[in-house]
This record gives C-alpha cells, structure tokens and sequence, in this order.
C-alpha cells in the first residue's frame, strides 16, 4: 500500500482532575514500514473507556505513562491493509491496540480477528461482545449472582458495562434499577435498556428515589461512581447483598480516596468483590457466544455514542470522563462502509 | 433454695466514647420468686465481649437499649440452684442470658448445659467453644479460606475471637500473624498461640513490620479493630485476598464511621465480607465437636483475661474496649470451685 503518514492524538499536557480535550492534540506522524510479522491497520472504529485515564497518568501526578507528545493508547477496530504475518491476511478485520491513530503498525501475533455473530455490528467487538461486555458478564456471573424476585442497581448504567449489565441482571429475572447521571440517560434506561427503574443521582432526593426504587433493599450493586453514590447504595443494601467494585470515577480523576462504609458492610453481612476484568478472561468464550447471541436474537440491545473522526476523540474522551457520554463511546475513525 | 437479694451492675450513666467504669455501678436487687418453667441460676463466670457496648447503647447517643439503672446484658455460665422448668434439673450447669448479676431468674427454654469434652474448662463454653469461637471458626471456614504457604492476618490476635482464629489458621497449614496493641500480647501471640509473626499495631513503623512479616502480602485479614489498622492492612493485600470485617473497636466507641479503601480492594481484587455470627449458627455442632477436640488434644489454646468478683465487670469492660484485655474476658461472679 505504502502509507507513508498518518493523524495521531498525543498527549500535550498531563491532565489534572477529569480530562480536558486540550491536554490533547492531533500530531501528523510517519507511519513505520512493516517488518516481517506486522501488520498495517486502517483503523475503523476505535474504544473509549475509562481505564485509559489511568493508562495515560499512571497512578501519580506529573509521572505520565505515556510521555507528553506519546500517542495515547487505546483498543480499536480496523482492517488490516497490507500484511507481513503469516497469521492475518490483508483485508481482515480485526481487534487490536492500535492507540488513537489512523493507522497502525502492530505485531501480527497481537491481533485477533473481530468475530461478532452475523447481523451484530462489528463494534459490539469493542463494547457489548468486547471487555466492557466481560466485564459486565463477569460481576453479574460471578459477583451479583442475581436471582428472580431480587433487586439490582448498576451504576453509570447505560455505559459501556452498565448497559450489558442491566440487561444481563433483567435477564436473569431480577429487577434492575439503574443509576445515572441525567433525566435523557434515565429515559435511556427504561425505554430502550428496559431497566425497572431509572435514578438520577444527582438529584436532590435521589437517596429516597432509591429506597422507592428497591422497596426489599439493594442485593446486588454494579459500582461505577463516586464515592457519594457510593454511600448512597451502601446504606440500602438488603441483608446478604453482593457489591462489585467496578470502577471508581472520582478517583480516576485525581480526587480523593474512594472510601466504603464498613458499618453498612457488616450490617448487610454483605460481600463486596474489587472487580477487574483480567481475570475473568477464562469467561471470554461463553459470554461471547451468550450474549452474541443474546444481541442477535434483539435481547439485548447495544448503547452506542458515536463520535465522528478521530479530532473528536478528546472531546469524546472528556465527556465520558466527566459522566457525560450516553453509551459505549466509539470514535469513528474511518466509517465502516468506506472500508468494506 | 430461697435466695432473697443479690448484686447486679446497672447503668449508671451513658457511655461516650470508650466507657469508663463510672458508667456502670453495683446495685443489689430483690431475685424475684419463680414462676412454672423458671430457673434460678447462681452466675460462675460471666462473658465480656465487644458486641455488648451497642447492645447497652443502640446505634444512636442518648437513646440507650438500656435504661438508666438497668441491669447491663450478658452471658454467662452457672449453676441451676432452683428449677421450675421440666427442662432442666438443679445442679446442672447451663449457659443462659444471665446479664451481669450474681443470681438470675431466667426461662428453662433459654438456657442451655454446658457441652465441652472432658478436661476442658467450662469457660471455654464462653469462648473458644463459645460464639467468640464461632465467629472465628466461621470466618476462617467461609471467609478466610486459608491454604498451605499463604499468611493471615489477625486483628486482636489474642483476644477471645482473635485467639482462636489464629491458630486455626496455622492448622490449616497457613503463616499466621497477630496484630496487637502491646508488646505483652505480642509475646502472648508468639509463645503461647504459636503466631509466626507478631506486629504491634501503635509502633510507628508497624506498616513496615507488617510488610517483612507477609513478605508475599496478606492473603486472609480478620479485621477486629480500628479504622488505621484496616487502612494498612487493605494496603498489604495480596491479589486475591479475602477480607473479613468482623468488629470495628472505634466506630463501637462512638469514633467516625470507618471507612475502607476502594482502591485497595479492587487492586488486589479482594472479596470483603461483612461478618455476623448469627449468620452462621448452623456451623456450631461442627465447631464445637473439631475445636473442641483440639483443646482436648492441647492443639489449640485457651486464652483467658480473668477477673474476680461481679464488681470487677465495669473496670474488665473498660478495659477491653480500650484494647487492653490480653485474652478472652471472663469475669468469675463466684470461682467455680465453690459452687461445684
């Protein structure tokens, strides 16, 4: 093919608190000529997720992971257009830690092929079928373990893991609750997630909203929040609830110490699990071929927040940072069909 | 029989903070006549346990469970004097809801004889064969799960729950290591219940002592203690690690709420648990019958801080709310020698 240069977004300053779009910048880079075993990607589709905050800064200020002008990191689809890996074929698509480019030089061996039941967008490979998806159907398999009759709130719960968790919890036969962070993602919830119930929990009152909502109690919490929210579900846990620390946004964003009420904990005689996806990837083929199914079947349906053009991910990024987003956040950086 | 009056301790005031023995005050009182399906107890050895201090004052000040000049609550074991219960015959030796007095009157269906093998002292029904022992049999059986080569930690390692739970994690094949308040218990942890390690948790470097003591991080915590202990030790976590949250000393004092890291959890993806003993009363035959072969079989130790004479309770209870009982509280209201 021979591209010989490519956008990228760097880093241009190392964010403090939650991200904004001008710690970001769009830098022409050369694209690397292939070695024997890469790959050359067009990158298609490329993931938001909130881990990469922590990928970008690493766990102290002013020690970035990634270095001021580094590309930063981040999963995406594409298709491969020239091959030099006797493993993947020019014209497949595929899954792979391209980082937020256009195009991408990778290892052949560090690819895998996107591989979404037919009539399921590609991207599910990125959000419902991808780690969100694992992630969600891990806490609920594994963690929440929900049963008819009970009750569950998932938190940021028409994200990239709360959407598939909820439906996961519905599915099961539970009543969902959902926690969000406005009244058109609260509609999102309960019109197109079929969520029982949908809390704003910034409102005022949202303490009470959730008591009405969970009139038994909380059995089952998917945390992804802050610490007041946190807080909140603590206290309305029914006895013998299940939590599943998934992720902690205030936290993230350079605030202080998400902390937990021990008391609520033993009042509860609750179990409270730190959830990250890593390992729970012996689950990796059941939930794809589960919920695969589940997505074509139009059981569960995908929550998707699309962005155009790989200049809009800062912005992107920023949003979901701060609460923002309206599902799964997928920048398209080149659109699908101009690849097919 | 025809006992008229005898001494009880009563609430003399409410507690704030760690209670004083000018909370309590010795009262004498009438022993009221029995009724059909009466016992009369004479009181042996009375029990002094955390959990007492919420029982006396709720979870809110000034709202105490016990009234001003109530008797104060607890268990304890004698000896039947005088029975009107079909149940249970006089002279036998029972364990009732007694509170603090020197004689009781208490339903026959609420006592029940003292069970523990032959060679055992009948204080161990308070302790290691009581519910402090449960707790911790419960809690290394369903929380902690220890294995061969890992190491756990235990709060008020040589306290009533703590002795025992120690040294039923070193049987299980584990590295034990005791948290303590002095270096009188630390000796105690080491030489007589065979604790590998011990760490006094008001030095000032115990985060270091702790960490050269679990060179491979802590795999079990029996959290029994304040809210700076549960900090260091959450941050010492080995991934994996099970956490059981089992008393919080300063949160009974009327101290903060004691809050937990998040983060902590989710880096070592722990599972945190609520612990409540009557959750797992269904477990107390099978303690009883394995715990009590090991102290038969001198396998496990009994330890035991005794006072002597009900007017010593108030000064015991201060004590061990203020973490300076070096055993199992065990108060003789009259030497059981001398009611045998």
């Amino acid at each position: 093919m021979g591209i010989a240069r490519s956008n990228s977004v760097v880093l241009a300053a190392v964010p403090r608190g939650v991200p904004r779009p001008d710690c970001f910048a769009l830098r022409e880079e050369e694209v690397p000529s292939l070695r024997d075993g890469d790959v050359l990607i067009q990158v298609s589709e490329l993931s938001l997720d909130p881990y990469l905050r922590t990928a970008i800064v690493g766990r102290h200020l002013g020690d970035p992971v990634v270095p001021i002008g580094g590309v930063i990191p981040g999963r995406a689809i594409g298709r491969v257009v020239e091959s030099r890996s006797p493993e993947i074929e020019a014209g497949t698509w595929v899954l792979a830690e391209t980082g937020w480019r256009q195009y991408a030089v990778v290892r052949g061996a560090q690819v895998e092929p996107v591989r979404v039941p037919a009539g399921v967008p590609r991207s599910a490979a990125l959000g419902a079928l991808g780690m969100p998806g694992l992630t969600a159907y891990a806490a609920i398999e594994r963690h929440l373990r929900p049963t008819a009759g009970e009750t569950v709130v998932i938190g940021s719960a028409v994200g990239g893991v709360g959407s598939v968790a909820g439906q996961l919890a519905r599915l099961s036969g539970a009543r969902a609750v959902a926690l969000v962070g406005d009244e058109r993602k609260a509609r999102t919830a309960r019109e197109l997630l079929g969520y029982d119930a949908a809390v704003v929990r910034t409102a005022a009152d949202w303490r009470d909203q959730l008591a009405r909502a969970c009139p038994d109690g909380v059995h089952g919490y998917l945390h992804m929040g802050d610490a007041q929210t946190l807080d909140g579900v603590l206290a309305a846990l029914a006895i013998g609830a299940r939590v599943s620390l998934c992720g902690l946004m205030d936290q993230y964003n350079d605030g202080p110490r998400t902390m937990l009420a021990a008391g609520a904990v033993m009042r509860a005689r609750a179990i409270v699990y730190g959830m990250v996806v890593y390992d729970h990837v012996d689950l990796a083929e059941r939930h794809r071929a589960q919920v695969g199914e589940l997505i074509r079947t139009g059981q569960l349906k995908l929550n998707e927040d699309r962005y155009s053009g790989l200049e809009s991910a800062p912005e992107a990024f920023a949003r979901l940072m701060s609460g923002q987003n309206t599902g799964k956040v997928i920048v398209e950086v080149a659109p699908p069909h101009l690849l097919s």
